[in-house]
């Protein structure tokens, strides 16, 4: 695939043609976590999201106004091309849409964050497993005792979600993750989940609850829901995002995430 | 310090102003485990560290009869310049002893094998604390049910070094450790010594047991006691090494290492 394949799916999703969720979509690209906020509160967010690299990799982040992602996908416009959004007010989740182009504002400021479904990629590429994928469930995420760095009304605790694997593999996602600190990087935690306040393994907070084996560690990596989360309990007069699943695909490549 | 002070330590050495263990003399600078084997078996030998990267990197490995290091302190005498040596024949220790000339052998073949001294002062300033230095022990040691890649007459098991360290450290020394291949790289396991056929941590095979607090994950490092250990069982008629602790100091500075 190469970067005109990108328009491609993205037309595709643009023009209906595509609707579901977008994990599998373009393989070896790059896709994003959506969050648009009004100017007001964007610096911030901004703040916010690089005192929490972690959970908050920013791969762009746009000039209000500007539908357009220039640097990751300039080809792109974000009111139109990702199969699904959420939008929400004050807090609360209001309604889901197909497109915003009726939503869209001019003090519009949108936020590209890494998202785990590029590691996941590498790490299969490079023979680790990776669990909920082979269930075929959607990864366990937990919300964690950890509090992130706090900026103007953004504040909240880590969300993060867990791939359990035997120690040697542990080490090698480790050695992996660890160079990809655009999506989420090397992990926060591994071993006892009730270290980071975790309490049941089998009860997630986000997602669905995967199997872990006898040996394997369960290995904490920082979320991409987590600045979602984090934006939702400001309570922002005016928000929108992506829905859950349905990201921005991009013009990036995964190996342009290798640091 | 600087290369020509690396002069300065190995000249005390040679001269008997040095006889103890190497450890923390010239910081920031790499030091080597020694293993000299006639040229009949350096290549069987050298296939076998070529195949066993984690315990046995190579550093440098001279010409046969040559007692200089060319590559990494080619102003050193390797029958000289370190503090004690160990000589053995047919598998046996026979003597300890301070230098080695009279049993220098037109046939001799020096592998200067990295050492884990080097990644511990690089945990060490990178933040990630080191028990047994705290401690004021030697790093336990132990061995493994983990075959190493057998190479001619040369066989046997991994041996290990630990660490105990909280999840969060655990992760950042992979992390630091992984980007220095040449001084055993990332961890080999974590978690439960059983899986590697460990069964009492307190009870290690070499150096001293220390401390694991509770929330602590032992980390278990390839250690440069393997490549030994197998030249050992063996049964070479003629080997000499370094003695534990008095390691080759080389020109080569940590910052070199990484990868």
């Amino acid at each position: 695939m190469n970067k005109e394949s990108m328009e491609d799916v993205r037309n595709a999703i643009r023009t209906g043609g595509w609707e579901g969720p977008t994990a599998g979509l373009a393989p070896g690209f790059v896709q994003a976590n959506l969050v648009i906020l009004p100017q007001s509160q964007a610096a911030d967010f901004l703040l916010f999201c690089t005192r929490n690299p972690k959970p908050c990799p920013l791969l762009e982040v746009t000039d209000p106004g500007d539908p357009v992602p220039r640097k990751t996908a300039p080809g792109a416009d974000l009111r139109t091309d990702l199969p699904r959004y959420r939008v929400w007010r004050h807090g609360e989740l209001v309604e889901e849409r197909r497109e915003i182009r009726d939503l869209w504002r001019e003090d519009a400021v949108a936020f590209l964050v890494g998202c785990s479904f590029s590691f996941e990629s590498i790490l299969l590429r490079s023979g680790v497993p990776v669990r909920h994928i082979e269930e075929g469930r959607n990864v366990p995420m937990y919300r964690t005792s950890i509090p992130c760095e706090p900026a103007g009304s953004f504040h909240g605790n880590l969300v993060v979600s867990m791939r359990p694997l035997p120690p040697r593999e542990a080490i090698r996602a480790v050695e992996i993750t660890s160079r990809y600190p655009q999506v989420h990087g090397a992990p926060v935690h591994l071993g006892d989940p009730a270290g980071i306040g975790i309490g049941d393994l089998n009860r997630p907070d986000y997602g669905d609850a995967v199997t872990v084996r006898p040996g394997e560690l369960p290995v904490f990596w920082a979320c991409g829901v987590t600045p979602q989360a984090v934006a939702v309990a400001s309570r922002p007069e005016w928000m929108i995002t992506h829905a859950p699943g349905h990201m921005l695909i991009t013009d990036m490549k995964e190996s342009e995430l290798v640091n």
